[in-house]
């Protein structure tokens, strides 16, 4: 076990856990929490667990007018052997500061970040559900706190690690989800942050999502915002087609956001020889394809739901079915083997599971 | 004196007041804050008055990783017969509340509020400072407090105001600032939030303007985020050029902040009989007419600069100066037309100035 320089505070009363089959997304969080602070001139400095508890910070704090944040989601798997795997983490903090780069935020050490994140996981082992599809969220996010109301970098920032037990992100799981494709909003654009992981993006997709829920729509397809032609996203998940045979998912281009399931995905498809590409993808192919009976599956991916089949589109009025409206036989075989990977259920051949020892329970 | 329906804590401590030469800008705040609440199904609620003080929240309150926040800023003038002035404030909250609609933040009652900020102000009246170009910064913002990672609209906001006394903000004052044409990066696109006043849009524009603070601009000029061609605005002001005698700005389509500055202004060009049009500009427009000798003056405008008049423009790698470097005819008038206004100095003749009455001063 890596040792990690940092104060840990104990708390001395601990929560009530939820019952499995009652967890929700994102609202429970666990006995602990793990801080780093940042100053200019100082850099990142007091590496600490302590108690779960709150944030207190002066009303002119940035993050409250400027939205200078970053965030990361990760998740913590208990093994049937009751071990505890993380799903390639190192790339989430990678990500996180490519995310810093285009925030002005400054970089974290990935290592020392990712060896206190198992320090904070061993310190809440014992909140890691083991139920079928639950897992520990794990959300690390920076926010900038320096009192100064003028438009500028923040001098001083707090690295956070919160982590929450969760059920399936989904409540309906793998069952596919109705995609509207949105014509009026725009997610993000070349040269602006649709490739980092900021508050603002999501905040920005508030608006289409409330319109699209109206509606009945799980999700809003979002297209470029250009020529409001192209795929980028779907909600806040990549996106996947596949048509007539070829698995096709829109190129990574400044735009889009880097997820590490897609990449996770790609290489899958690639291990397996079915013929993958990351291109430009217009709506308009993937109707074509669907009108010719070549649309063969449509899937977003992420971390919180892992895959999410499409079994609708909402194109210009118009209904396009894919599948029947049931879960493809593709879509049915990434998710078993990301998941069965990620559960220990199966071998790692991609490296991707990164161990977390663990201490003697106590409890 | 209207009466609204809240509580007032007075702070039973006073913080020193910094020197009327030593002020700067968003760094020093009053005594107190108005707070008011927000819960589904309770509407807004609770509207009172503390002491400044720092707000508390959960890690997982939303405003630290969704970015769902807007803000608004405004000053408040003491005039030499010890008047208090506010610049049509109601225009202030009437944005914040189209921008509440963009960020799926509900509405505020904008009379119950400018009542509120009233009050606030006559509890530090005593903090607005007298000398010269300064005023006292109002800052309302709301900022999404559900503790819940999931990405929806909170269920739970706070509406604040805190006010800081400033000097001018640009420390060069009235002088003009040399502009780099941003070619990289977007502030907004259509369909996206550049009209609203959210953090994320200012979050987004850091980069840029690091870039080209290194290179010794102070602010940069946004192009359109689809064909980096029509202008848009200018660091975080609108922006206005004279070319030939006629003044042009960039019309309100969607990804532009709609300022309040700037609405005065376009009213006083039309008072004072000189052409004004709000239209699509090119940079190339604007670098012909450069060429030509008929670009007479630019100018960014806003609540904290009101008028910032632009010496230089770095295009393509090319400089070109605007009144060889000095501040123009036009934009001198226009600052000193508005401040005297805001000031007290000269006659209301658009019923632009709120004033607020005021208590019997105590200290």
């Amino acid at each position: 076990m890596k040792e990690i320089d940092m104060e840990i505070t104990l708390s001395t009363t601990k929560k009530t856990k939820p019952q499995a089959d009652k967890l929700e997304f994102g609202k429970v969080f666990t006995d602990h929490m793990f801080i780093m602070d940042y100053i200019t001139g100082q850099g990142w400095h007091d590496p600490r667990i302590v108690p779960y508890q709150k944030i207190t910070l002066d009303p002119s704090a940035m993050i409250f007018h400027y939205g200078q944040s970053v965030f990361e989601g990760l998740k913590a798997y208990l093994t049937s052997d009751k071990e505890i795997f993380l799903f390639r983490p190192e790339k989430n903090f990678q990500r996180l500061n490519k995310s810093n780069e285009r925030l002005c935020i400054p970089p974290i050490d990935v290592d020392k970040v990712l060896e206190a994140l198992k320090e904070l996981i061993r310190v809440d082992q014992g909140w890691i559900p083991d139920a079928e599809g639950t897992s520990l969220y794990i959300r690390p996010f920076v926010i900038a706190t320096e009192p100064y109301l003028g438009v500028a970098p923040s001098d001083r920032y707090q690295f956070i690690i919160i982590m929450s037990p969760v059920g399936s992100y989904y409540k309906e799981g793998i069952h596919p989800i109705r995609i509207a494709v949105e014509q009026a909003f725009t997610r993000a654009v070349n040269g602006g942050t649709g490739e980092a992981k900021t508050g603002g993006n999501y905040a920005s997709s508030l608006k289409a999502q409330e319109v699209s829920d109206k509606e009945g729509y799980a999700q809003v397809l979002w297209l470029d915002g250009i020529e409001k032609k192209y795929i980028e996203e779907v909600g806040s998940m990549n996106v996947f087609f596949k048509i007539n045979g070829e698995v096709v998912t829109p190129a990574l281009n400044g735009s889009i956001l880097p997820g590490v399931t897609r990449d996770s995905i790609i290489e899958l498809l690639h291990h397996w020889n079915i013929p993958v590409s990351e291109r430009q993808i217009s709506m308009d192919e993937v109707y074509q394809a669907q009108k010719a009976g070549t649309l063969e599956e449509a899937f977003g991916t992420g971390t919180a739901a892992v895959i999410s089949p499409i079994g609708e589109f909402l194109w210009q009025g118009e209904k396009l079915s894919v599948q029947n409206g049931e879960t493809g036989e593709l879509s049915k075989k990434l998710y078993d083997t990301l998941t069965d990977i990620q559960n220990g259920r199966s071998d790692d051949p991609f490296n991707w599971i990164t161990k977390v020892e663990q201490k003697v329970i106590q409890n």
